[in-house]
């Protein structure tokens, strides 16, 4: 089945309690990119300035992600600089170089339009509607997204939910989009507006996905040491969905559980060094083996 | 198997965002006796003063909890006013009268010796000691603690830790015992520093139990209405040690983890109403439901 990430494609400098790393591959569509393509084969449309590095593209082509709708346009690529505190959880982002990714800058290759799933990864929602407008997926609509829009963008957002059908958003998150404390509560209300399943991440404490005829928990993978934890959830929904789409049923709920268990353990070798390093060397055998590890920790 | 919890009995008055409940029934050994006793004969060490009332005695022997060594002593009983904020994750203690509990305050029935479970609920570290050199258990030693302990009487928590078998700690009171931010290097530390296996709680977001040879999981039941969160901790471990009492093998890594569900379902009855209302009607057939559906939402 094929994939189609949309997302940015950005330069990233981090720094966090264990080091920093200057200049390094992100952005949302990359983790994806990277993640999914552990799984399934997938397309790539986003955007790139002309500065960016040639030894990138390799990263992608090393993983047969198809980049031609990756488009190298005038000017600089995306940059973000973030740094973590102790507890990890958020970053400060310390500066920004504008996205470059926006409606009327892609370009999108004919053969993308035929794909099975369409995951618009986090961007400006109103970017992710004008491409939704142009991708009709056969089967899914998966939506990531982040504070700065459920602040900036409601609106924009709120009609893009009720066209998705996955949701992927991390916990503070969702509590901000339904304005619920309680987890539980603000997956449902999610639900009542919009899509079909939601997916809530919670870091270290695990994730759980709810849909109006399951819910289905599970613990973060044990780590001991997280160095970096940008694209944890780019690559737990990448990671998810690429699993997703080498399953003939598609979205059964045997299928989204494990799945979403798949995007559980791959996110956990994303967060095991800086930027993608660690999941550009990760392949199936390794994800699956944490697969079975995690099989081992949660029976009783 | 018989059980020893000794602990605070209290008169606890609660104000949370769902409501509040003045002169409640309260204290870390009643919500750990009355969970435990849903499994196993429990016998209760604790002090009351005089006030204590009559019908909060009831409740004990409502569940056949041996009360012989709950003393009744000149004074007031000890009483505890907390309130909670929204993210209901840790009380502000608004007044305490002093806790009765002291080393020279106890007797000991004479039948208590011979236990082989023996539960030092939550209470001053010296207290829990003077008692674990009056009362040798013929299996395990089981501990709770505080943040008020770690923060006051270290050394003697310290000195306790080496006796004990297991620990529950809640999250924020592993990271301030061992000093580390992570979690799962937390529960490494604490058992190098002690006992043989550490059960970490973390409210909505489950627990988890670390042994030298075992490591297991679990996400919490999923409750979308927490009315008042007192007692949940000590209604878990109560409810861990009261089934743990019932498997004849004892603290094997399959019974221990069994025995975390079953403590994590036990503590999702306790915090759905005010102080111990909810336990109290709480039987077995009701737990072993919550422990089956939990099954359920794990199974993948």
């Amino acid at each position: 089945m094929s994939i189609v990430i949309i997302g940015s494609v950005a330069i990233d400098s981090i720094k966090t309690p264990s080091g920093q790393a200057d200049e390094i591959l992100g952005g949302s569509a990359t983790y994806a990119c990277l993640a999914a393509s552990i799984f399934s084969p997938v397309r790539l449309l986003s955007v790139a300035g002309e500065d960016f590095p040639r030894q990138y593209l390799k990263k992608f082509k090393r993983r047969n992600i198809d980049i031609s709708g990756l488009k190298i346009s005038e000017g600089t690529t995306f940059r973000w600089t973030g740094h973590y505190g102790e507890n990890l959880n958020e970053a400060r982002t310390m500066s920004v170089c504008p996205e470059k990714l926006a409606a009327d800058s892609m370009e999108i290759p004919a053969h993308y339009n035929e794909t099975d799933y369409l995951f618009l990864a986090n961007t400006d929602p109103e970017v992710q509607d004008w491409l939704l407008k142009r991708i009709q997926p056969k089967k899914l609509v998966v939506l990531d997204t982040m504070n700065l829009w459920i602040r900036n963008k409601l609106p924009a957002l709120k009609k893009l939910l009720i066209k998705a059908d996955i949701l992927f958003i991390n916990e503070t998150e969702a509590r901000m989009l339904s304005d619920e404390q309680n987890l539980f509560s603000a997956a449902k209300k999610i639900i009542r507006n919009g899509p079909e399943i939601v997916v809530i991440k919670k870091g270290e404490h695990g994730a759980f996905l709810m849909s109006k005829k399951d819910f289905f928990a599970v613990p973060a993978y044990p780590m001991e040491k997280v160095k970096d934890p940008t694209g944890a959830g780019d690559s737990f929904a990448g990671g998810f969905l690429g699993y997703l789409a080498t399953r003939k049923g598609g979205p059964t709920c045997g299928n989204l559980r494990t799945a979403t268990v798949m995007g559980a353990v791959t996110a956990s070798f994303t967060v095991e060094d800086f930027g993608t390093r660690r999941l550009e060397k990760t392949d199936r055998s390794a994800v699956e083996k944490r697969f079975h590890e995690m099989r081992e920790i949660l029976r009783f």
